[in-house]
């Protein structure tokens, strides 16, 4: 594995073995210094064409903790201003000495294209509709740790709830969650969904009250509220009345049933149960989580050819 | 102590402390490597809903020198774009993994509200017009060192000069001062001293002119220019004929007196003098000495139950 | 040498000396950790008035990669917002401990300004028209090295294409070049020349068609669109056509020619060619060279009177 762009650049005894490794990251991550030598001498830039400072702190904390060094890039405070291209901006940082881009792009292929202008891993966090690997990587690390069946969903139902069609999360997340054995149920007014669901291998349902009380796991997307208007929905109000999780809903969960959310949540559109008093939420748990994947992710694609291994870089 | 909110929060014996505490960090500043071991592993957040570099980089060095890892989250190039809330904020970077949190927020007790969703310590760097506890700190170690009295300000008097009312700075400064032994007279039109002064301790003084060859600390505050037209103060020249300032009454100062200012100055309003001709002027010491006091709290805070201690982590 | 502001400040045989603790830097730059301790214990700040993340992140590359610490203050994200002054802002963050501070700023001669306010070595890293110095000892020693004639550009052909008049680039390559032995000709319109050249020790011409096949560089600078409209040049493409770097005209470069840029390239103005297909291109070369440039410029600025040596601080 030399870049990770998509979900479909796993196979999935890499997305099992991914897992275990974040296992390991997450044992530092509980030392009283969470600090490991394994990346030292190595740049991870962080190259966001789009806000997300949450994103960006989670990558750049796993890059710390394996002793990486850390360059960021923020198109709104740099020479993208001035008209510079996506390539020159990454031909340059490429120059300076970087190992790996962490790129989020608002253009579904940037960081795909990115790989053509550098030897330097490529790590997707993010681009447009498409896709965002770690995202549903430290989901299914999430879910399968819950339920202490560390390779496998199999027999789990797990309902994606909001705008499927323009959501990367949710691409991402349906391919890594059928591969590991889950069922996984669309939940979504028609204009949500993606015109064509063949192959997919999903199911879908038009009313969360539908499968609420019978699914695993209930994973709320976040809804944008430009989106609302550009779909031309009948009103936030109607969407909400149908596919918000209220508290009424959240009671009806199964007990074991998890919550989960890839932040940041919109309280009041999707969200208008506080999930601090749903006891079912591990919206936390999957930040926390994020850290540890996103460690087994660098690792990956950085700390083969190191002077360091796993042994002496990670474990001492 | 668990946060530092509010000056309050600290007994006398507590401040005492801490400034010796700031001495011990000032002689590990003083050193070729200003860098000690003493918070390895820990990681302080910067959370600044207000701007305020110069406030974020003392804590960072602050941090950087005891040797805990930074994370810096400034709201404008943050999700709070995107209706984050700040219950959210703090909860995610929390996950992440934060031991402690340095906010700066426009809205009196943010920080407090903020205690209750982070298990993290919670160190007020400003919260509207409320308090800024470390400023005080770095004050009263200015000028209790400065006059070689380390542990009292007693039979001192200082001069606050400025909008009182509005002023963070002022609240805690007399706070601590007061308790330090010192007499402090509050040097202000009406406009811009609270409705009460009750119970706060201190006298007033409608000119600069009548105290400024008596005190022993000129410590002027910054005007705030849209505070002037808020206030409907007459004019900010009229303001500056009685309050400023200038060569003529800086040069009334006693020998002995100081001159502090919280910076950043707004030279031609409440500053017509050149502070670098005023010889008591002990401003930019006062920058320096931020730095050794905020390794003090922050030492404080984190350092208690660190597998580091002070005598091997901070003298080593 | 105590401040960096100008290539004037360097004698010849500092500038040869610079390019070949260059060498030793880039020999760093090779390893699996390319970082050194010689610089540990130092304060390094880059401030930033003028947008530039390509030459910050290049500087604060070198000095993390000598182990200072780095301290970042962009004028969007700071007081300056407040009506602070470039003094005041100065001569806080010196009070917090800088040892060197990297200066941008829009105003030609701030950075010497800066001198006055601070005991910290001054390096400037571009200021209005004036200098831009470490550009070019970058540039000159992208050039000897590729010619491996390492401490002169004796009987070499430079040929400067562009806006001269407004470029700091050019003030800076021509004075280093032309004392390294270089013929340099300066290829611009009328309008984009200085009013007089006298003591320059250039020549001058009117079309890039004239000059390309005989040099041994050619140095294309970047073309600010707003620029052109204030010179009031017939028209941007009247301009490409005669001065912009074509596929056709590279093809006229000679055999050994060497093509530079300082970056950001402005495609489709005047670099209608991809750099990527000229053969002499060395463009992403200066942007590596530049670390070691930094490194070699900061190690003598800070390690002369370090308690580390370049020997026990750079080779170990």
């Amino acid at each position: 594995m030399k870049h990770l762009l998509s979900t479909r650049d796993l196979s999935t005894e890499d997305i099992v073995s991914l897992l275990a490794m974040a296992d390991h990251m997450a044992e530092i991550n509980s030392r009283a210094v969470p600090k490991v030598p394994a990346l030292r001498g190595r740049t991870v830039a962080s190259v966001f064409f789009e806000d997300s400072t949450r994103t960006r702190l989670s990558f750049e904390t796993a890059a710390t903790r394996l002793s990486a060094e850390v360059m960021t890039f923020i198109a709104s405070s740099s020479s993208v201003n001035k008209g510079e291209s996506l390539r020159d901006t990454i031909e340059t940082l490429s120059a300076m000495g970087v190992d790996a881009f962490v790129v989020r792009h608002k253009s579904s292929g940037a960081p795909q294209q990115i790989t053509q202008w550098t030897d330097a891993a490529v790590i997707n966090a993010g681009d447009g509709w498409h896709q965002h690997p770690t995202q549903a990587l430290l989901d299914a690390y999430t879910i399968t740790r819950n339920f202490k069946e560390l390779n496998s969903m199999q027999g789990r139902t797990v309902a994606i709830v909001g705008d499927i069609k323009h959501s990367r999360v949710a691409r991402s997340d349906i391919d890594v969650f059928t591969r590991l054995g889950a069922h996984v149920v669309l939940v979504a007014p028609t204009a949500f969904l993606p015109s064509s669901l063949d192959g997919w291998g999903v199911t879908t349902a038009d009313s969360l009250d539908d499968v609420i009380g019978a699914v695993d796991v209930v994973y709320m997307l976040r809804i944008q509220r430009e989106r609302m208007d550009a779909a031309q929905m009948p009103s936030l109000r109607e969407y909400s009345s149908l596919f918000a999780l209220t508290p009424e809903r959240a009671a009806r969960m199964q007990g074991h049933a998890l919550l989960l959310h890839p932040g940041p949540i919109n309280r009041g559109v999707e969200m208008i149960v506080d999930p601090s008093l749903v006891p079912g939420s591990r919206i936390l748990q999957q930040v926390t989580n994020g850290i540890s994947i996103r460690m087994a992710v660098l690792f990956s694609l950085l700390g083969g050819d190191a002077t360091t291994t796993l042994q002496n870089g990670v474990e001492a």
